[in-house]
């Protein structure tokens, strides 16, 4: 791709409202790929960066989504990205008719499917797109992206889906979906994480070698990916925050608040939120969610690796 | 091996007591390597199948133990290990001088360790070897072992050990190591098949395509080895037996008790425990540890694909 093609006018203009790592990755690998990508966020220091990256900046949502055939929200939930589409200065009135809005936030399926009907009403497409992979697969375009919606959101979204994600799951014509098996994943990890901690920290309070825990653990039927993914940082003393504790704060708290209208039991679930809460509760909430297991440890006297970086919060 | 050798006095004799579905496959891989293999079994059928399959059988524990170079107990606990060495015609008062008590039992390392130190006290070595990998696995010879003893032991056991098993994990010189890294991949493992099973009945109850959910979890980092391995079985609504409800009922229940002793919370392992017990209380303890899913499905409402085989008991 020519340096002069962003310039040459190209056809599709893309605007992505929320700039933090996430959504810093994916403006600019809808850059790479060609597109004339506008940013916001509502700290103007993350404009500022992506301006100094080559890409455009705008003052507000509005601004950012009135000319864009894709707006791709990166925020936190669904609270925010219904401010996203429908509060101050929100890009619902703002974006042409016949536009997609991409919604990438984790979020209640009933609160998914609310949003969309909103903004189809308004002559727009909505696809529900929850993103699984980190900031370094956000910035490399290899997101994994669980989508559901219109044929019509899927086709005008497909040019920003193409540049973001490795992998798209195409799960049903209706918002909501997406989100669904989102919340499904994310049930899974947050208690693989838990159960994670809770077993290498009873390791070390046996007093096994964790290196050879990890080396046994990784290689049988008791692996998880989050095992396999988190325990490293146990190991290593490294509770610098990749995904934080106050993430599956939210997550499973969404995933109780599902089951708990749907008349589902989730006791897992529910014992490893009331675990994530307490880390928060005793300062952890920033710092990496591998984190559980230092609250396992202060809850038990075990012993884990130290860290040869500075001290954390505890 | 020519099939004379067995009868041309092969230098090494080694027992199994214990030939249900793991003992009769070990045994059957010992004689394969060339071992001159002795089998009791507390029900008189499962020697006669050993017999019938050109093994020699023996009409009490100690009878096979009595010219062993190596025993291999393959009972359900250490409540059993205790009898096949102390019981009424238990091999340690039968066994030589210099011979290895190999147990394979999932047990409290705490037991492990007493029957270690009891039956060393009579000049005979123990190993503490847990076992993983199912009955195809033990018949091909390729379990994985996490074992635990003295040099000499190791050494005593190496060719039941070589027969045995693809992987032997050496985890320390004394007993109770072997244990405890096989209660942390329980403790694991039981979460996991529960975390499985609310997840996957979870995504029924909100009619998500589950073969989809399947394929999309198994990609993403929500997996684990349990969700990969049993949900198939939710899938096909086939609740047959690989391993059953009562296997976790007792592995769960020994970290509980383990974990109550060292005051170590275990509140992940706790609330699986009490599902596993729920599923035992509503009949289901000896099917297939998946039936979790039947459990949950009952407690919700949600509707799973049922078999096109015979029901189970429920």
């Amino acid at each position: 791709m020519s340096p002069l093609a962003e310039n040459s006018g190209p056809d599709i203009i893309a605007a992505v409202i929320g700039l933090g790592s996430m959504g810093l990755g994916m403006a600019q690998s809808m850059k790479r790929a060609g597109l004339d990508v506008v940013g916001y966020d509502i700290t103007p220091a993350a404009v500022d960066r992506f301006v100094a990256d080559g890409g455009r900046g705008a003052a507000t949502p509005a601004a950012a989504a009135k000319d864009a055939d894709i707006v791709v929200s990166v925020v936190v939930n669904g609270a925010q990205t219904e401010a996203v589409l429908f509060g101050p200065q929100g890009v619902a009135n703002a974006m042409k008719p016949g536009a997609v809005f991409i919604s990438s936030a984790t979020m209640d399926p009933a609160v998914a499917r609310d949003l969309a009907q909103r903004t189809e009403a308004l002559g727009l497409h909505y696809l529900d797109a929850p993103i699984s992979g980190g900031a370094a697969k956000a910035a490399r375009g290899e997101l994994t992206i669980m989508a559901s919606g219109s044929r019509q959101a899927f086709d005008t979204a497909r040019p920003g889906l193409d540049a973001m994600a490795a992998k798209v799951y195409e799960l049903g014509d209706e918002a909501g979906k997406g989100a669904a098996f989102k919340m499904i994943n994310q049930l899974l990890a947050g208690v693989h994480i838990a159960a994670a901690c809770e077993a290498i920290t009873f390791a070390a309070k046996q007093g096994l070698d964790l290196d050879k825990v990890y080396e046994v653990i990784t290689a049988s039927a008791g692996n998880s990916w989050m095992f396999e993914n988190r325990v490293p940082h146990v190991l290593a003393g490294d509770y610098t925050p990749l995904s934080s504790i106050e993430i599956f704060v939210k997550d499973l708290g969404i995933v109780q608040d599902m089951a708990r209208s749907e008349r589902y039991p989730v006791p897992l679930a529910a014992a490893a939120l009331q675990m994530y809460l307490a880390a928060s509760g005793a300062g952890m909430g920033r710092d990496d969610d591998s984190s559980l297991a230092r609250l396992y440890a202060k809850l038990s006297g075990a012993e884990l690796p130290s860290s040869t970086k500075e001290p954390q919060s505890l």
